[in-house]
């Protein structure tokens, strides 16, 4: 496994503690690494979205993968700038394991002049079986930074 | 403006209290008539997903559409059955702002015998000045119930 | 009903024209006006996706709304300029019907300085019954023309 | 490179035929193994979008993902079955280069009772030099057969 570089290092300490719902909700960053990230988040009872069953609430599965598809499209820049998500798709496979910390991996697998492209998956168990799919274009260059990912 | 059937009511009125994520974030339905749901969540300085700004997280907002279409849902069917979200697209319109309460309104256009489909949007003052647009499917009669689409 | 603007039948006419696909399909432009495209495909045994059941392709239909948001948002503009789909969701509702020309609307409901956001429909007998939903955002200002809503 | 087994061989070899715009525009399975699909478009100037640039129509590039996730479906399926495409999104990459044949590669990653789900790319010249990327859901099952998947 590759190191952080010193710029995917700052974005992974700093990304998180920007925004209070993303300190709120527990979100830490793996690793960083050349436009793919690695983050995750806590099983918690509060994000429960079925009190029967105990299964993780979809937004909160889409907020992690929002989150760090924005960290990917930060590292994947040379430099840092404002971003924002544009528009994003999930698709939900299954539902979540209740008790199991929900982990993203998302990357930014290509990138013009103004609009990064990534796609990514979030799981519970095994990377092999995700919870969830996702493909979501993030606007570069932003003049009013906006919140998804711009923590 | 028409009145809730009694079916709209007890769906309005438990719909967001059967997921702990929902009552957490104090998402509340405002009203709910043949496959349109209204629904709104407070502003928190705990869902800021930029601490500079004070924007909302984009998760939150996908949360409130993503419930919101859920309940929009069941209102268009004919009884209570089990359903959970197969997939969302968000588009992300503008930053919301600080302060304001965010509203939805999402309405369910299409069923068939297992899909549902809807359209919505989340908005902070005017209708007509969304913060954001969804389009989402709901798969109905889901053996095990998910979380995003079932309270 | 309005009338449309120059601007507006400047780009009806000329629209369809630019592109061989387009003239190829017979793609045809009935009313353009503020930012809301209507626009026809006739139905030809060439485009039918199910010997079987002499239903459309789908990829029929997903062309059609596709280049009529194109033109829906040259119109919301106030000068010409080059543009792209950038992204594009479509939802399947129900088989066309064999034999019927399928008509789309298309509306631009949001525009930025980089971006333009609309959503649409294609129905083949009533507005009101679907055959597919749509949303799709345009990239404006592109330096190197792309096809899809580059007429 | 494994083989294709004899059920995936029918499916390459029947699936283009039956639908009449598939056989008019020449789509043509290249490989079809264990729920992957490697299919081709030629180029010809009928599906250009941007006479002034000779780049492909992007609706052109839809219908080939759109068809050939179909394929991928099916091939990760045990047995033949009636499948519709749900709802599909596409992101357009860049635009296509003139002259050059379009290649789909999609695969079928994810199976429910109901529902499949599909992700692939459309590539002129290199896989790693994309034009376009997909996400697709198929619903399984449907009684009547409908168009882009049901060839």
């Amino acid at each position: 496994m590759r190191a952080m570089s010193a710029f995917d290092s700052v974005i992974a300490t700093t990304f998180g503690s920007m925004s209070p719902h993303m300190k709120r909700v527990g979100f830490e960053i793996i690793s960083l690494i050349d436009g793919v990230c690695l983050a995750r988040l806590p099983y918690r009872p509060e994000f429960v979205g079925d009190i029967t069953t105990g299964v993780l609430h979809g937004g909160i599965v889409t907020t992690l993968l929002d989150t760090t598809g924005g960290a990917a499209v930060l590292s994947a820049l040379d430099s840092p700038v404002a971003l924002a998500t544009l528009d994003l798709r999930i698709d939900y496979l299954r539902p979540s394991v209740p008790g199991r910390s929900l982990v993203a991996r998302v990357e930014c697998f290509k990138k013009t002049r103004n609009i990064a492209f990534t796609r990514g998956i979030a799981y519970d168990e095994q990377e092999s079986d995700p919870v969830a799919a996702m493909a979501a274009t993030y606007m570069l260059h932003t003049q009013i930074a906006r919140a998804p990912s711009q923590p």
